[in-house]
């Protein structure tokens, strides 16, 4: 039994007397133990070596202590396990050395067996499952397919992914195939972590909001559809969009058990958008940690009071940054935590 | 008398046959005459040199006949007369050696004569004005003081501004300094191209939408606001957030004559949430230039027929992209000038 679910409370819906607080990216980037790391094992290491994922799991358990854990991985060992190679460089980021551009590409792009080769982050669950000891939740998570096209096609990150969007714009079927392989691979890897122990998902769609409306429905939301229509009866499943507030309706119709919100849609817009009856997690502004302590209490306290206590996760808008004191990460979940 | 002025009619909310068609950056980037400029002078050369400046405003308006010119300058120029010292890096994008951090900082940077440090616009707007011969309006253009803070403090381009918002968030007494001898420089910087003979001036908050709408109301629209009003009663004053769509209905009622808008934002979306008697300007993704050019056509036609051909200037949703075809910005030009 979990001795804090204030989390899955929260996804059902059910009242609470304060609302759960998580961070995205928690595990990892601003912790000085995982910098530690960092510079003993290289990216792709760390994520697929069970017992390294499961200590960066547990550090900000310890740490800062938020309502859930979220497994360290990262959403492009999905492409790695369809056979597109990707590489992480420092100071750069991810580059696929041979990026998806023809027919021939997206042929040879797989499905595959998820044991076999993303086994490695069942292990870690299972693992990290037994070292949390049912104190939180343990959440498992995935790129959407749209965002795992625009690096797949694109090779590297980008501000606008043009070669991606050109890829989608000038070849919409063989974009669609890519997107199915994609959505179909994410299906059986989500259902292989549920069985392995997590206890929700969520998904990342975090360029989606780099399309307009019409193309977020050719080529980002139907496949999220699929993915939450296939897992929604196994778990509580959360659709993180960043910059999809135009999509939100569609978001709280869909099965979702909770979606995330960037901190560009105020609470009333995000409630009024997504329909007023689903469980909403966001929208702290990741640079506002950059504030003093007491003004990051105020400004939580705020958010609680301007969501609601009921029916919302507390979390930034997007990944933790860097550079944030870890004192100010603390505060953040400590100012949750005081509410009442 | 202008021979073309459907441009200044949409601003007026008259009636028109068709919508006018310009485009964000129409002046520069992706255009192989202006290219060929880029390897003889420099950037700022290029800006600061009338003849040069007047030849790269024409080009477009020669080459693919939008229906308003806007003089190819840049927002950065206001830093630079203002003695924050800005270089432009190939490949890098503006760096600022001296970024703004501190009080002492703030101290130092002035509101200048205008006339003696950015007399060079001045002539290169009636030098410009001359060779257009009345054949279309000429916009002049200022970034928003939140977006010119954004590079002053940040010291270069940046996904997220952290350092820029880390010192709004920190000093806000501070910002707010520096955010007032940025508007106050502006208002006579862009009453002085009114005067010099621009049609309209526009506004580009380029990074608005990176801020919460609680931040956006302290660190960027009291000061666009400032600008409005300051210039409403002389000229067409066009303000274009991006990512702003929660900022709409205040922008709504501001006194400018006309809001931009980007893709992100629907047709509805816009009208509904700019108060729906405002002319609207935008909303075509940039990448989606990159689409075969029938795409192109038929894409401008929906488009129009969503904004409706009243109050409306059809435009990119931001700058175009310097990857485009000629020959397809020129479809995108030619597509509204088609529509009946």
């Amino acid at each position: 039994m979990l001795k804090n679910d204030l989390f899955l409370k929260a996804l059902r819906g059910e009242s609470v007397t304060r609302p759960p607080v998580w961070i995205m990216r928690q595990a990892g980037r601003y912790l000085p133990d995982f910098l530690a790391l960092k510079h003993k094992y290289d990216f792709f290491t760390r994520c697929q070596t069970p017992e390294l994922a499961t200590k960066i799991t547990l550090m900000p358990i310890d740490q800062i202590g938020p309502d859930a854990a979220i497994l360290f991985s990262d959403i492009l060992v999905v492409l790695k396990a369809m056979r597109i190679p990707v590489e992480m460089k420092d100071g750069f980021g991810p580059l696929i050395p041979n990026p998806i551009r023809t027919k021939q590409d997206v042929e040879q792009v797989i499905v595959p067996n998820i044991n076999e080769n993303l086994g490695y982050v069942m292990e870690a669950i299972k693992m990290t499952q037994i070292e949390i000891n049912n104190r939180v939740p343990l959440i498992g998570f995935a790129g959407s397919p749209w965002t795992l096209l625009c690096y797949a096609v694109q090779g590297q990150g980008s501000k606008n992914f043009d070669k991606a969007k050109a890829f989608c714009f000038s070849q919409p079927n063989l974009a669609k195939t890519l997107l199915q392989k994609i959505t179909d691979t994410t299906i059986l890897y989500l259902k292989e972590k549920v069985s392995s122990g997590v206890n929700a998902v969520q998904i990342f769609d975090s360029w989606g909001g780099l399309l307009s409306p019409k193309d977020y429905n050719l080529f980002s939301w139907p496949y999220i559809q699929q993915i939450v229509t296939a897992l929604k009866d196994k778990t509580f499943v959360i659709v993180f969009g960043k910059g999809c507030w135009f999509a939100l309706n569609e978001m709280g119709k869909s099965g979702a058990a909770a979606l995330g919100i960037d901190w560009t849609c105020s609470a009333r817009n995000a409630r009024y958008l997504s329909g007023g009856n689903i469980t909403l997690q966001g929208n702290f502004d990741p640079s506002r940690l950059l504030s003093p302590i007491p003004e990051i209490t105020k400004e939580v306290y705020n958010m609680i009071n301007e969501f609601g206590k009921d029916r919302y996760i507390v979390n930034l808008g997007h990944g933790i940054l860097p550079n944030i004191p870890v004192d100010n990460a603390k505060a953040f979940v400590d100012a949750v935590k005081s509410y009442y």
